[in-house]
């Protein structure tokens, strides 16, 4: 991977809202003080993290023709909530546009909102800094980052675990990854 | 379907405890009630809720024998808890020892405990019926028991998001099908 952090927040900030593009180098920098803790290649967490909601503001009727048309991406995402397209249809985007190849970074970028299963540690490195991020604010988040310092496995358990609660008690859906990646840390 | 209500209990009464058997019989009347009020076939509804717990009492050697050798059944089971066995391993044994060969009876005794996408009105009936029987005392019944009179779905819906809510926050694991019974009703 030649791109440097730099040269991944320079593409993706024209397409982000000021405030989101605050918000991805912040996850920067706490997935890389997550990526030294858990001895985690440092340079494939600032790209994945970089580039991570590369495509959080793209049109929905995009997103939806990406979901319909590119076989590599899970048909079901139609069925939940948009909000969680844009981690995979980044993943794809990013792959054609910037050439992004390394299947890692890839992995990093399609989970990071809804986890899956066989999460890497670098899945669950850009998964929990996006979740953790100082700017971040909401019940149980302060609980998350405790642990984050002691165990990144507990870390994630903990963070699926409070977005299913939330989820349910609203009575919304909950993709499928979220719940098998909740299986999976148990 | 030539078994009686009566046939089926004392088919399955030597099979479970004392107190699992009354459980039974009120899981029959119950399902009747609802089968009743939705217009679901009351015969095959009294043969799903009186068999439906058979298994429950089976060593799990046996259950997890039945599990790794009978191409119909989940391998994922093993994953989970042995709970959750005894109502596809039930099913499977009925059809095999009783010739139960309705294809509706075998899916609502299979997925009494779990749910499942795409359930039928049958499946739900022999759900709920277990669920909310006038024995069951828990928090959140009471409600669901409401919502029984009102909506089958609306029941279903509230019956899954209070176990899920309660598995979630004990730090369990959740079986997939639940999962996708709760979305599916969202």
């Amino acid at each position: 991977m030649n791109l440097t952090r730099n040269e991944a927040l320079t593409y993706v900030e024209p397409h982000l809202k000021r405030s989101r593009y605050e918000h991805t180098v912040r996850v920067v920098e706490q997935a890389v003080d997550l990526a030294k803790k858990y001895d985690v290649d440092v340079k494939l967490v600032e790209i994945a993290a970089a580039l991570h909601d590369y495509a959080k503001y793209k049109p929905l009727e995009e997103m939806e023709r990406w979901i319909k048309t590119d076989r590599r991406l899970p048909k079901d995402l139609l069925d939940y909530h948009h909000e969680l397209w844009h981690g995979p249809v980044g993943a794809l985007m990013l792959e054609k546009e910037l050439g992004i190849s390394d299947a890692a970074v890839i992995s990093a970028i399609t989970c990071h909102t809804t986890g899956k299963k066989h999460m890497s540690t670098l899945d669950k490195v850009v998964f929990l800094a996006d979740y953790i991020e100082p700017g971040r604010d909401f019940p149980g988040v302060d609980e998350v980052r405790e642990l984050a310092n002691k165990n990144l496995d507990d870390a994630c358990r903990l963070a699926l675990k409070n977005t299913i609660l939330f989820l349910v008690e609203k009575g919304r859906t909950v993709y499928p990854d979220t719940f098998h990646a909740y299986n999976d840390f148990i």
